[in-house]
């Protein structure tokens, strides 16, 4: 993603009541913060916000926290719901890499939407369903694990769909074209709305362990 | 597929070197009919050979045994060789639910290309990957286990991705649109040249135990 710099944006997101800025003191007992035993849901790469948002005001018993790691983009996710208050939606300004440090066994699922694909054989690892990130993962689910991803990156698809199943997930569901799907439960990303305008097909695939 | 009567073909098929006519005579020894210690290739479904045709032409060291149900169909793919002699081919009129009755532990390599996709749930067990079909090829695999399959429906793959998973294989290989992909190995079947032609995306995998 090419990323402009927004003036202010790094001020505005500290400021921001839906931001945890001291994240890593939660580590562990992130549940605190809500106030309450409801599962916890996690994307990382959230972006400029607008599926988190709207997975969190669809479903209010499920607490959401979003990782994002430009500032820039972030900011965009903050000004859209500045004038209401979601209460279980929360974000943190982060790069993917640290969750180990910020996250303890206490996720129920996590959410990966238009990861970047990382084409490049050498850049392997830094994308979200490589190994090097499914072993952080297991670091930070509760028990039972759920990954559910959407991509209209056919190649970092094929790839994250053999990652997944090496490292011991089965499927259960996939879909290699969501829009000619039944799309009643869909929440849509900025990104997936532009892409499939277009006519590209979207991927989705939800595993479990 | 619509089947139209062809007359003879029975008697055409029965006449022919191509064709295993007391196939269940050799039930693990297949090798004699070869007569060498090659692999065994068999193509569940062959219809008119092409695929089947190409690929032993090309890997003179692999035996190929082809099966169909459809005499109608399989005259076809007799019709194209019987002015030649490809020693490392064969064909089998039979239906695939039949095939534990026919292989015993001796084939190293399972191709299911373009095979009906039986849509309605309660004929799920129809299909060329369902538990069901699953279970019969462990029966008839040496040892390793290796499965390619290429299909234009969209359902039919994303539902054998589940089920091959589920059983315990691993992908080796997928691709969500071949004709994308460096093509050089690729041997099309005759459905598959006319619907790539049409711009449909062709799924293929590569499944291993």
């Amino acid at each position: 993603m090419r990323l402009k710099h927004v003036k202010g944006a790094t001020e505005k997101i500290m400021a921001s009541p839906y931001v945890i800025t001291d994240a890593k003191k939660y580590q562990g007992s992130f549940k605190k913060i809500f106030n309450n035993e409801n599962p916890l849901h996690l994307e990382i790469g959230t972006g400029k916000g607008s599926f988190l948002i709207e997975m969190a005001r669809k479903n209010p018993d499920i607490n959401f926290i979003g990782v994002e790691k430009y500032d820039s983009v972030l900011v965009r996710a903050i000004n859209k719901i500045e004038e209401e208050w979601i209460p279980n939606l929360r974000f943190i300004s982060m790069d993917a890499n640290e969750i180990e440090s910020v996250f303890c066994h206490e996720i129920d699922m996590i959410y990966l939407n238009f990861s970047d694909p990382w084409p490049k054989a050498r850049h392997e690892r830094r994308r979200l369903t490589s190994i090097n990130f499914l072993k952080k993962y297991d670091a930070i689910f509760k028990a039972d694990k759920k990954i559910i991803m959407k991509t209209d990156n056919r190649h970092l698809f094929e790839y994250s769909v053999i990652s997944f199943v090496d490292y011991g997930y089965k499927i259960k569901d996939i879909s290699l074209n969501l829009y000619e799907e039944d799309m009643k439960d869909n929440v849509p990303t900025e990104y997936e709305i532009k892409f499939q305008t277009l006519g590209f097909p979207i991927y989705k695939i939800e595993v479990y362990r």
